[in-house]
Parts: C-alpha cells; sequence; structure tokens
C-alpha cells in the first residue's frame, strides 16, 4: 500500500517517478534517465507536492551529476544544472534545498564514481529522510486531533505529496491508525482537482472517511457546525511564519478565523525559508491559462476569455494557529 | 443581443425556453406545451435564476390553467398544478410568487377562454415587469458604482437568470453603460459552472471586460487589493434580511467582511420572503452527487466517493452592506 502512494521510487539504480496526473484512473510510472525528464515531470506536473519536488530535485541533481561526473568544469557546471532544475518551479522552497543537499554531498569528490555514488545516496537519504519526518510531523499532529474531529483539507498534503506519508494527511493518518475516530472534508481543489483525484484516492487506500466538496462550500460548511479543525501542507514558509500554499488555502484560513477553528500548517522544516522575510517575498507561481478554460481537455467557456491562475497564495501568520513539523509544534510568536 | 439574453420568451402563444445547459456552445430553444414540461425544463435547470423561475412559474401556471380551463374543479386542480409546480426547486421563492400571481389573475373567472387570456396575460406582464424592474435595478445600483471598480460576482445573476435584463449583472451593464469604467471578476461558481458558462457568455455579449477565476481564488484577489466590490443575486431574501444565494456567496461575504469591501445583493422585492423569519427558516436544496462527481459528464475522482452537495447557502444580513431592489437601495437596518 505503501508503495502505491509514493510518487517516487529510486530502484536498482533506476528512478521512476507515478504520474499523479493519471490518478486516479490509472497507476503508471514514468522512468527518469536524465536531469531533463525530472524537470520536465515536476513543471508539467506529474508530481507535485512541495516535500515530493524537494526529493525530485536531490534525484534530479544525482541525474546531473551522473551527465557530468568527468566533466572539466564539474562543479560550475553542476551549479548550472542546479538552477536549471529550480526553475521548474518557482514557489516551493524544497526543490532548492534538495538540489542544495545533494551539491554539498558531492563536494570535495574527484572521482567521477564517487560523485555518482554520494550524489544518488543523498538523494535516496533525503528520500528515506522525508518519509521519516512526515511520520514524526504525523505523530506530533496527532496529539492536536480529538475524537469526532472533522477535519477540512485542500488540494493534496498526502503521500503523493511527500516522499510516501504526506504532511496534512500524515497527521491524519498517524490519529487514524492510532484509533481516533475522524471524518476528512476534502475541497477539490480547482483548478487542477487536486482533492478530488488525490486526496481522495490517499483516503481510500488507507480507509479514512471522507467527503468530496467544491472549493466555495466551505463557509457554508463552517457556518453549519461541520468543520472543527483545517489542516493544510505548505510550500514555503517564511522566516515570520507566513506560508504559500494552494490557492484558496488563504481563504479558506480567513474563513476559519471568522469561525473560530484552528487552522494547523503541518510542513517538514524544509519548507521554512529563512531567507524570505515574509509573505511579500515568496515568488507565486502563475500557470496556464488552459488549467482555467478547461477541465480534462474540455472546454467550459467562451474560447479565449480572460482569465487569471496563480497557483498559491500567502496565509499570514496571524491566522495560523499553529505550525505542525517534525521538531513539534510551534504556535505563533513561540 | 437582448434577446439571446433572454432565458424565456411567448411570441403567437408558444412559450420556449432557452437551453441554458447548452450555453455558451449552443443557443438553442425548447418549446414547451405543457406545465409538466415546463416543471421539467426548471428541475432540469434548462431555466434556472430566482427572478426567471418566477417567471416560468408564471408560464407553467398559465399553461396549466390552459389544460385544466374547463374542468367542473378548476380551483382545486389549479391548486395542485400550482404545488407540483413549486415543488420543481424549493430554495427561490419566486416560483411560488410567480405562480400566485397567475392564480390571482384567473379568480374569479368563469369562462375556461376568459382563464387561459387572463392566465397567458398575467404570466407575460410578469415577464415584462421583471425587465423593467431589473432596468429599475441597474439604475438604483449604477449609483453605487465608481470609475475603476473591480467587482467580483458569483453564479449568474444576469439577464439569463431574469427575464432578460439580470440583477447583480443588471447593476453593472447599466453601469457600464452610462460610461463607468469597471471591470467584473467573475467565479466559475461550481459545481454547475454558470460563472464559466453563463455570465462570461453575457459579459462578452455586453462588451463588458471581465476576468474568470477559480472560486478558490477570490480571497486573494481581495488580499491583492484586486476587488472593490463583490454584487451578487439573490434565491430568498428572509424578512430579517438573510439571504439565500448560490453555494459560495456566504463564504464571499465573509471575506468581503474581512477585508472590508462592500458587498451588495441585487434582486427584485419579490425575493423578499415575508413568511420566513431569519436565514435558517429559508429550505436549502440538495442537488444530485453527479454534479460533484463529474464535471461535463467525465468523471473528475474515484466513482462511488461520498460527496455533499448544497445548491445554496444563507449569508446572513449583518454581513450584507446593502440590498439594490427596484424600489431603491436599502441598507441594513433603515
Amino acid at each position: 500500500m505503501l508503495d502505491v502512494l509514493s510518487p517516487i521510487r529510486f530502484i536498482e539504480n533506476q528512478v521512476e517517478v507515478l504520474d499523479q496526473r493519471l490518478l486516479p484512473k490509472h497507476v503508471s510510472w514514468i522512468s527518469i534517465h536524465t536531469y531533463q525528464e525530472m524537470v520536465s515531470a515536476i513543471a508539467n506536473m506529474a508530481l507535485r507536492g512541495a516535500p515530493a519536488i524537494g526529493v525530485a530535485g536531490a534525484f534530479a541533481t544525482a541525474l546531473g551529476v551522473r551527465t557530468i561526473a568527468d566533466h572539466p568544469d564539474f562543479y560550475s557546471r553542476l551549479k548550472q544544472i542546479i538552477s536549471e532544475i529550480t526553475a521548474a518551479r518557482p514557489t516551493a522552497v524544497n526543490l532548492a534545498w534538495g538540489c542544495e543537499q545533494v551539491r554539498l554531498a558531492v563536494q570535495g569528490s574527484v572521482s567521477p564514481a564517487d560523485r555518482v555514488s554520494k550524489a544518488f545516496e543523498a538523494a535516496e537519504r533525503i528520500r528515506l529522510d522525508d518519509i521519516h519526518r512526515c511520520q514524526q510531523i504525523g505523530q506530533y499532529g496527532a496529539n492536536l486531533i480529538q475524537d469526532g474531529d472533522q477535519i477540512l483539507t485542500i488540494c493534496n498534503a498526502g503521500a503523493l505529496a511527500t516522499a510516501g506519508y504526506g504532511t496534512a494527511l500524515g497527521v491524519i493518518r498517524h490519529a487514524f491508525s492510532a484509533g481516533k475516530k475522524l471524518h476528512v472534508w476534502v475541497s477539490e481543489t480547482r483548478p487542477r482537482l487536486q482533492g478530488a483525484k488525490l486526496t481522495v484516492f490517499e483516503l481510500k487506500t488507507l480507509g479514512i472517511p471522507h467527503t468530496l466538496i467544491t472549493d466555495n462550500m466551505a463557509g457554508h460548511l463552517m457556518a453549519s457546525g461541520k468543520i472543527s479543525k483545517v489542516i493544510v501542507g505548505a510550500d514555503r514558509i517564511a522566516a515570520n511564519g507566513d506560508t504559500a500554499n494552494k490557492i484558496g488555502t488563504y481563504g479558506l484560513a480567513v474563513l476559519a478565523h471568522y469561525h473560530q477553528i484552528p487552522f494547523y500548517v503541518a510542513a517538514p522544516e524544509s519548507t521554512i525559508d529563512a531567507q524570505c522575510p515574509h509573505g511579500q517575498s515568496i515568488p507565486l507561481e502563475y500557470r496556464s491559462d488552459s488549467e482555467i478554460l478547461e477541465i480534462q481537455d474540455q472546454p467550459i467557456t467562451l474560447p479565449g476569455t480572460p482569465v487569471m491562475n496563480p497557483a498559491f497564495d500567502v496565509t499570514p501568520v496571524e491566522l495560523i494557529t499553529a505550525f505542525i513539523t517534525e521538531k513539534g509544534i510551534r504556535r505563533h510568536g513561540t
């Protein structure tokens, strides 16, 4: 079961990525042979989710190291490759972090074979570390969950968004495994419907009770007393705690605040970007118009309709009740 | 142009309904011969929007009158027919209102021919009245609009939702015709995408600048200073001002409140239900699971996924800056 819910695997020196664009209908793995192929997989969202992108960045860097292992200008070429990889998606800071970990691992190596083995060892260690960190997030976060909780989440901050356990869904599955009774409300998450396609798939696989809603139903559910907690993931957390996550997260945070419902962000510490002082300095990715104009390749409106498509928004730290990381629960101002 | 944007027409004793389910791709009219056919058109949403449903209810009643015009138990049969019609959709109070107007018009008539002609005259008068009322709503509401306004709306409260001019969009088109510079942000409005399919179509037809977004982008736009006003329609307004409208409206009202953005409800007075003391007494319609599980007949999630599908929510009067009706601007508490 864990394997189906892993977005990336490394078996017999072969890197493979689960094509999440085909879920929940098809479970199909893509063989990744070069760093450019991994850049494509990240950019076209075969694989997505900030922690998973961090692991993918690490493997992309390792694949790059393999290509240039005996290059006379190894280190400057590696720097170029890393900048190509990090350009694949701008918002998640974990991507640059994953690349940097592998760069540090090969630093000082002179033998090509040594560089390659160190690079892949580092990438695989990052992958396994992420699973471990998410399990710790789950363990800390599960303490916040009470019997009978009705938890709203957006997008997919699950196994598929990480190396294989999940952040927001990691908390939920840990609490559920511990025997807590809970119910998950899944916001479908337009435009790409990761809630409907990925989170529902994970919850169904794990046997966790859930209900799918459209994104605009959250307010009504909160007003009706149907939501007791909101738990989301994060793509980048600024030094002050402002958090970039999937578009719609900010709206949920405002709604939760208005209804006095706790709002939690679950993420590994690698999501924190000390270089970003606050939310306004986080670069937000804008994606293709077609994600708004079409759903599953079918037009939903007049062709050529002007659209806006920010993939993320920023939730100011004041609206976040607490962060759940692998180091514990951090409340704002503590 | 007005004709394309009319949801219902009565030409040479023939009632026709524009099939809005096929918009914006196809402009196709359905001939309606019996009250049962009109009930189907209302229930399956070939025609929707509270004021339009009111007009449709009036024509449905007139068609019913024609069927039973010489029936010995005319009045008790008519009552049964009206209860069948009003059961087609529970939330919009205008439906019952439209039926009642026609019932009152035929009251006291004894000749079958007289009953039929009075019924259709009343229905057609209600249709023309609605256009006139919406124009008055537009005129009053346009005074609230300033040059440069960025107006967010949800669902379709336009010509297609009324007899042919619109409530929220009536305000917008009136202000635009008067030369005010404005821009409309259209929330696509899952599950049925009336924003993407109908409001975009109307604004494009009228040449009014607009941008389509997904429902979960509203908070981000407000936080970015991109929205200066929210204007929505209404399906039923309780005596205290609490307002039922398309699901997602309440969430926008909370977001507007948090960002101190004026939030207006535009609707004819027939939308006010004096029998409903407050929002909790408004019946909210729940629609089919398939509206959540599928988009344009294509599944978006695992089959059998549990869903919830309330078609409306209630915005408490405290969150409504003012009501725009054909009688003027009513502020809360005035």
